[in-house]
């Protein structure tokens, strides 16, 4: 079916996430007047310049006055602040939705923040970004052909859920739905894990170098190949922003670590154990799960 | 100081690196006559052709003969049987290195089967390649800024040890010399553990399958972003290699897990108890450590 167009949206937080969004949704025809709220006094202003947003205000009263839907493109961390104070001024038919890259704690959030008005809360989450910030980095096409995972609650409309789901489309995403709980232990396996791994690996390596190098990484690194490098890229990533993820994440994280743990002991045993033939299995194992991935990236 | 050139080269294994090694002082001027041997037919025939060598045999004794150097660009695990061939024939003036990527167990071949002439038997590592192998891979530049660690022996004479230390120079490389211990040790720390991490993290992907996507690893990697992509990019080395170099470097790598662990384990241990800012500090310390090698890479 075919869903009319926004009247008023309002993006709570107008940076890479959700400057995109509203230009998205501008280009698709999809939105009339995008309202901004921020706290930025010059991101606000920039995003007004580069046409992001129709006009700004920092008063949710005046903000969610006609609103038909909200977005909420914040850190997680600010999600419940900032649902406590929207609470008293949303309307009975706005949509709310949210793009935070945890779950389970966002939706908590809202159960104790929204009251009845959980019924129109649809959490999302879009896997997609650059290493960009700000409504500067703001571009209509972020969303293309990247996943979202919307995480639907059992007190939502599911026409409501259609309805965020066919925006997310409109901005080029692949949309999936899950309980919040999956979301949460799918992006602990496959995106703060692997972040856990390479900064253990690099901290291994420091520590490693005082017994070999006198304290000096960089004398044990000049002779790694690409095999750590790639596998240390990600380390350069945000402490403070890793703090918080794993923090928001910690229990679904934590199951991912000590999984993964068993999986390395198996290895080790083999290993201990002379059994080569395992070892062999298991690497040809990985390699093909590997290709296939590849092959399916390549194809789509 | 300034050494004569190789009068007969002997490369044993003209593949990928010993061919690029023939091909380097070839350039350099530093070599009159090649003389190949390998197992290959089809590979010494093409190495013929593309003029790497100007003769191959598969007679040790007529290969010898008059050979001032000889290096074993083989398999690890043939290094032994090879050198027992070799060394009824070796003449007392010859200098014998390899390209082994584990030493330990090479200098352990040694002892065993060279006799008195280990003396001139300088174990060699260098660390370069590419995903291609055989005679056709093989190039000149290959070794251009790249590391090759010597594990010299107490029996050798240091005239020697700078000999083949000069001669990977001219082949563009950067030199330096270690124990054989503290070489395999290195080796396992920056290359063979984080090859084990990435197999194990794949394995961990196709469990988890098994319980939250009907045993389907694709149905988890499509939400995947580039950390798990570059996480994961070595999976696709060629599993007999890894199983081999796993069982020759058995000790060193064990070590390396076990010690891994502990580092992972601190940072669950932090994740337990909430611990923000130890966490917020080893990020930043694996991010500094990351810099610092970016930046010394980018220099060199």
């Amino acid at each position: 079916m075919a869903f009319p167009a926004i009247s008023k949206l309002v993006v709570v937080g107008v940076g890479l996430i959700g400057g995109s969004f509203a230009l998205a949704l501008r280009r698709a025809g999809l939105v009339d007047r995008v309202v901004g709220m921020g706290r930025s006094p010059e991101n606000m202003q920039r995003a007004l310049e580069l046409g992001i947003i129709d006009e700004q205000t920092s008063d949710f009263a005046a903000a969610l006055s006609g609103a038909d839907f909200v977005l909420l493109a914040i850190p997680v961390k600010q999600t419940a602040g900032v649902m406590q104070q929207m609470a008293p001024h949303l309307k009975a038919h706005t949509i709310i939705s949210d793009v935070g890259s945890t779950k389970q704690n966002v939706v908590h959030a809202a159960r104790a923040n929204l009251g009845k008005r959980i019924e129109r809360f649809i959490p999302a989450h879009p896997i997609a970004g650059t290493e960009f910030n700000g409504a500067e980095a703001a571009f209509p096409d972020l969303f293309q052909d990247k996943p979202v995972i919307l995480t639907p609650l059992q007190e939502n409309d599911q026409q409501i859920v259609d309805r965020v789901a066919d925006l997310w489309q409109h901005c080029g995403a692949s949309v999936s739905s899950m309980l919040p709980e999956q979301h949460d232990q799918l992006l602990a396996a496959i995106s703060h894990l692997p972040h856990m791994l390479a900064f253990s690996l690099m901290q291994h390596i420091r520590t490693l170098s005082h017994t070999l190098s006198e304290g000096d990484p960089l004398a044990l690194l000049r002779f790694a190949g690409s095999s750590l490098n790639d596998m240390t890229r990600i380390t350069a990533s945000s402490p403070e922003m890793w703090r918080d993820i794993c923090l928001e994440n910690r229990a679904a994280l934590l199951a991912q670590i000590e999984a993964y743990q068993q999986e390395l002991s198996g290895l080790q045993q083999m290993l201990a154990d002379h059994d080569g033939e395992s070892l062999e299995k298991l690497f040809a194992e990985a390699r093909a799960i590997r290709q296939a991935w590849s092959a399916f990236r390549n194809q789509s």
